[in-house]
Parts: C-alpha cells; sequence; structure tokens
C-alpha cells in the first residue's frame, strides 16, 4: 500500500521521458514541452490507487495512467487554444510558444499517443478499458462545449453547472479510479463505487476551486482572488446568487455584471455574502464530499486499504488545513 | 466479389446515419455536418476490399471503415481550421460555419468516436487493429506538421516532399487496405503488400493532383488550373524545377515565386514545360502505378479476385481517359 504522494512520485519517475519519437522535432517537442510543465499527477496515481486497494499494481496500471495523463495534457492544450489563454502553470502556452495550428495538431497526436499506451494493455482487459476511456472522452469533450456554451447565455441553472462540471472536469478522475479497479480485478459493483467515489470528489473539489476564488486567502491561494468575477465567470457562487437574489440585489448583480464597476470583486462579494453564499458553498462542497466517502466506504474492501483514497480525498479539498 | 462502386454504395448506406449522440448538440451537430458534404468514400472501400480479397466481408469491417472515414474527416476538419479553408466540397468548412471552437472540438470528439467504432471490433483482433491504426494516426498528424513545416522553407527535397506526402495522404489509404487484409484473415507477407499497393497508389495520385493542378484540362478538372502556382505551393513540379533548372531558370523562376506578375501562372507553366516537367510528371506517376500494381500482382491469391482492386487503382489513377 502507497500513500498518495509516494504513488504520484512512482508514476512521476516512470513518467519523466520522452513520449514520442525524435522524428518530426516540430510537432513532437511541443507536446512534450506541456508534459515537463509538472503537475500533481492526481489522475494518474488515481488509478495506481484504484489498482492498489484491489490488489498489487500491475505493469499495465502504468500503460492506462500514462494513457490518462497524455488524455489530460491534451485537453490542455485544446483548452488553451480556445481559451486563448496565455500562460499555463507560470509557463507559455504551447500555442503561445509554437503557435495555434502546431499547439492544434501536437494535441491531436498527444491524444493519439494516449491510445498507443492504452493499446500495450492485456488483451483480456482492452476492449473494456478502451470502452470507458472512449466513453469518458466523449464526455470531456461535451463538458468543453457546455462551458463555451454557458458563456454565451445569460444564466445557467446550477443543475445545468453541475453537469457540465461533472463532464468537464469530473469523469476523467471517476474514470481514472474505476479503470485502476478494473486492473485490480475489482466486479462491476466495486468499479461503480469507485467511479461514484471520483466523481462526487471532482465536483466538490469544483466548488472548492469557485469559492476559493472569490473568498480565499491570497496568500495561501496564490493569486489574487476575483478572477472568475472580472471575467463574468459562471461559478457555482453566482448561479446561487442569481437564483436566491431579491429583486434588488437581482439588479445590482446585473448592473455589475453588465458594467465596468472599479469596485466590481468587493461590491460581488458583499452580494455574495448577503446571499450566504459562503455558508452556503461550504455545505455543498461538504455534501460531494460526504457523498464521495459514501461510496468509498461501501466499496467492499477491507477498510484499512482505503486509506490511501481518503487521504488524496482530504489532500484535494485541504480537509488537513 | 464487389467492384469499388458497388463497395462504396454499400458502405454509403450504411454510414449515412447519425453517428452521435442528440445531446450535446452543440458539439455533435457540427460532427455530423461534416459527414453529410459527401465524398467518394474510398478509404472505406478500400478496407471492404482489402477484406473481400480474402474471404467474406465480415461484420468488423463495416466498423473498421466507419473508424477510417470518420478518422479522416476529422484530419479534414482540423486542416480546414489549420488553412484557414472557407470551403469544403464546395460548402462552408465547419470552422467557417460554427467557429473555430467548435471545429476544433467537433475534431477531437470525431476522432474519440472513430476510436468507439475500432473497439466494437472482435477482441481478437482489436489489438492489431488498434496498433496500425495508431501508428497511421501519427502519421497523417506528422505529414500535416511536416507539410505547414515546407510551406516556410524556400526549399525542399523530392524526397523530403515524397516523405511528407507519403504520411499526409498515402499511409491512412495503405493502412485502410491493410486493415482490410486483417479482418479478411490475410498472412503477414499479403498484409504488407496490400499496404505497400495502398501506399503508392497515394502516391501515384498525389503526382497526378499537382500534375492536374497546373495541365489539367478545366473542363475536365472542374477548376481553373494554377492554384497551386498563384499560392506558390510546393508541388513534385515545382520542386522538380528548382533541382533541373539552369542557372537563368532559376533565376526566372525565383523572382516568379517573389513577385506577383500578373502572368505568373502562364510563365510558370513555361518554365515547368521548359524543363521537361509534363513528361516527367507523367512518368514519375506512372512509376508509382507500376511499383502499386507488382504489389497487388505479389499477393497471393487468384488474380481474378484482385480485379476491383485494380480497378480502383485504374479509377483513382484515371486510367480510363
Amino acid at each position: 500500500m502507497h500513500t498518495f504522494s509516494a504513488l504520484s512520485a512512482l508514476f512521476e519517475e516512470r513518467f519523466s521521458q520522452r513520449h514520442f519519437p525524435d522524428h518530426t522535432a516540430t510537432l513532437y517537442d511541443p507536446a512534450q514541452y506541456i508534459l515537463g510543465l509538472g503537475g500533481k499527477r492526481v489522475r494518474p496515481a488515481a488509478v495506481l490507487m484504484g489498482n492498489e486497494l484491489f490488489g498489487d499494481i500491475s505493469e499495465d496500471a502504468y500503460q492506462v495512467a500514462t494513457a490518462i495523463e497524455l488524455f489530460h495534457n491534451f485537453s490542455l492544450i485544446h483548452d488553451d487554444i480556445m481559451d486563448k489563454a496565455p500562460l499555463r502553470r507560470g509557463m507559455q502556452t504551447v500555442h503561445n510558444r509554437y503557435g495555434e495550428s502546431t499547439a492544434l495538431l501536437a494535441g491531436d497526436v498527444m491524444l493519439v499517443v494516449a491510445y498507443q499506451y492504452l493499446q500495450k494493455t492485456s488483451p483480456a482487459l482492452l476492449p473494456s478499458l478502451l470502452k470507458l476511456f472512449n466513453e469518458t472522452a466523449k464526455g470531456v469533450c461535451e463538458g468543453q462545449q457546455l462551458d463555451m456554451d454557458f458563456e454565451r447565455r445569460a444564466t445557467v441553472t446550477l443543475d445545468e453547472y453541475v453537469g457540465m462540471i461533472t463532464l468537464k472536469t469530473s469523469v476523467l478522475l471517476a474514470a481514472s479510479m474505476q479503470m485502476g479497479a478494473m486492473l485490480g480485478g475489482a466486479g462491476e459493483g466495486n468499479q461503480q463505487h469507485l467511479y461514484e467515489f471520483g466523481k462526487h470528489l471532482g465536483i466538490a473539489f469544483q466548488v472548492q476551486d469557485d469559492y476559493l476564488d472569490a473568498f480565499g486567502d491570497p496568500a495561501v491561494f496564490g493569486k489574487q482572488p476575483g478572477g472568475d468575477i472580472l471575467a463574468n465567470k459562471k461559478t457555482f457562487l453566482l448561479i446561487h446568487t442569481q437564483e436566491t437574489a431579491s429583486p434588488a440585489q437581482r439588479q445590482e448583480l446585473d448592473d455589475l455584471l453588465a458594467g465596468n464597476d472599479p469596485q466590481k470583486v468587493e461590491k460581488m462579494l458583499s452580494l455574495y455574502r448577503a446571499c450566504g453564499v459562503e455558508a452556503w458553498a461550504v455545505a455543498l462542497k461538504e455534501k460531494y464530499y460526504t457523498t464521495a466517502m459514501q461510496h468509498l466506504e461501501d466499496v467492499a474492501v477491507l477498510s484499512g486499504r482505503k486509506q490511501p483514497l481518503a487521504e488524496l480525498a482530504g489532500y484535494l479539498l485541504q480537509r488537513d488545513k
């Protein structure tokens, strides 16, 4: 049994090599570049954890974990193009450094290489791993499209937002857990519980992410809060405020969204507080966390084996702070 | 045994359905849109032909043929973004109609759905089909990158150009043939001959394509020749001229490439003719055709079974005209 950080390090050791041929360098160097920007490798560690919950980590688990991490980075490259983001992890995005066309192609080829790693798994598991991987990949694309669709709409319901977030960020974590469980030989029921564990954990993480962007301590959060507010980004907080505001509050909210008030962040935060958003968001995150942990509890293995997954949940949701 | 047109129609009948879920329509309608623009379905027909050369067409062959056609359309959507092309087959390109971000995502999800069709093949064949599909997909991405790289360079050697063209357009036809052969139960040797048949056929087709863009009869070719010349596109013709021109001719060529002479097309064609490019291109196409047919001949099945493939070669290379 390994801790999250041990598994993350174990994966990183194997992962930190070149994943592409030398030729054509103008295509593969940009693909390799983003992998060098680091990251916590949460999803590949989740694959290894899902596996180890049921048995020794198999060689296949590293192939699947690598496929998942490459898929994740493919989606980052393409999302950054769509968002016209200049920076990622404080470094130039791929399209900013190498141009949009090359970034587009580097993302494409990274997705193909993800499938190459998947193809290396044992033939007995390949069909079911590939099936889940494909379904998940479609979901991630749908989530990104919905996110763009929502930007153009005046209002989005909480259910719609949760649906979008689930696809855009949670299903990949959920599928990582489940693919690990498959590799460990888990039955269908246990696989499903682990999928739901990952899914609800992902949603709770997004609630926290939205919360911290508004109410986070800059010293801890690492950046000035209010970025989402300045960008009029639909978040858990904004949506709840829109859904619960009084007519007067709603008017103020609409004026703030439409205008360029220099005090926009402060005024929006006051509005959020007046609508009780802070406590609501904390409770919502807790609700998803509790559901996640219930699914983990329902996995039919000795509870001691679940410790690393519980630890991962605590780490992602900052429950040690 | 079916002719090319019969197989193309047989495939089209199955293919002309919606390949995507109804939701999220903003993502999947654009993906479905490009499939409705038609096309000769050469590659999927090649899968069916490769299969039928060795045995009855299996259900798996339709899955693979669909995967190949979806992959081809994924690459068209993304290439059109990179090329900023407004039209495809006389209709708006996907990015022109739905915006670049959605086109990017629609291409991504189409690639994933291609893998979904592949995943439906029998488990015994899936690993080897997936392996060849992945290698081919990487090659196509490399080819597109090389094409963009070459645009920025002053000169490209003939070998480099053939290498790029092989990756960008020939390996997918070659792999379609080989995957069909796999489905028909062909041995390794026969598979390789069929791959080489498709590869050389693809290169011969590209020689012809470059040739027709310069010397084609507008009434037959369907558009005014000279598009490649006006775009300073590196083609078989331009590269051969650069490699064989006398110093004086080379100077004239460089001046034409650098300037905006209103007589550019006519003057370039004169230069091509002076360098004997016309006959050279016809002979080059013939060379690749002959090599392709040699590989078809080397496939160890009764020669009568090869008739549809020979017919496809004749059709693609206009040997009936």
